[in-house]
């Protein structure tokens, strides 16, 4: 393997670890120290990579995000009907299988906690806002949006719609499994739209 | 004061403490000690009313759930057009003031907590996902919703864009004010209904 993937990929491997360490311990134990442990790595090894906790965790939490937003983009650039296309890339983000899940509690768990800390980390740039707005205008531009749709109340409305899904999904995953989601999101779309069958 | 009453106040006030303590230091730190310190009560004072921190958690947020429930109950008694009136409810919901807003966040770090605990009590019985049924249930009665809408997945949507609104009017108030949330929950509302103006 060249040096530079080994690298990346190590670096990775550091984030998937401090995952683990937040979701599994919670985020007040989500030190260097726990994390070096649960990544098989040694102090001085994670510190060569990550000289501070706060440089680990905004790399790890960067990841969630950089997949998060890799998986929309392959589905963006799928040739599928604009509803199928927006419910695909919607359904990334609300969690209805592991992976998904996994990656909504780091980020669930990361944002209270930093809330909570008011520190200067900036947890709520999570892209979301901007994609909620890029497919709303995108559905616009197709004309496929109903005349009363006022597209800035609309943005608020869609993104407190899908955190609020995402967190329902997240605790109560039996009640919101990917078919409810689904339904629901669909729902959403045909009270703000006109998708032709 | 009658025995009774004072007895009621003095756990309210315990109640209100054990609020600012999980605002100010964090979940964490709500230990029956730094509870009765905030509430310059002795140890065995605090301890004569709640003799575990589990019962002093629970009652307290109870307290959160029962006194939203009161200002929502007064609403519903009002006489106002079926709009103002659903509004006005779920404004008690949607923090946009500084009480509901301290409510909301001890109510967030409290279930994000116990969520990651994943122990016994049940911090999702928070009677919101009742009462949005209720409001439905009226609309459908009095002839208001728009014949497409399906009440199970309605109330499902409207339930996260609540939950999802308090979460962004939390973190973000200066964005989520009053008006704006009370012109995305209108903009959602004439988006399922029709209303008499």
């Amino acid at each position: 393997m060249p040096k530079q993937v080994d690298h990346e990929q190590r670096k990775q491997n550091i984030a998937e670890a401090t995952w683990r360490v937040i979701v599994n311990q919670g985020m007040e134990e989500a030190t260097v120290r726990n994390i070096a442990k649960e990544a098989n790595l040694s102090l001085g090894a994670l510190r060569h990579d990550f000289p501070s906790q706060e440089s680990l965790l905004a790399y790890a939490m960067n990841l969630v995000k950089e997949r998060a937003g890799l998986r929309i983009a392959a589905i963006a650039a799928q040739d599928l009907p604009p509803k199928d296309k927006v419910l695909g890339m919607l359904l990334e983000i609300v969690p209805t299988d592991e992976q998904t899940r996994a990656e909504m509690e780091v980020w669930f768990v990361f944002t209270a906690y930093h809330n909570h800390k008011r520190d200067n980390f900036d947890a709520h740039h999570d892209g979301i806002s901007g994609l909620i707005r890029h497919i709303l205008e995108q559905l616009n531009r197709l004309g496929l949006l109903k005349q009363e749709v006022q597209m800035d109340l609309e943005a608020d409305k869609l993104y407190a719609l899908v955190d609020g899904l995402a967190m329902h999904a997240l605790f109560d995953p039996q009640r919101l499994d990917k078919e409810r989601v689904t339904r629901v999101l669909e729902s959403y779309l045909f009270s703000i739209g006109r998708f032709p069958e």
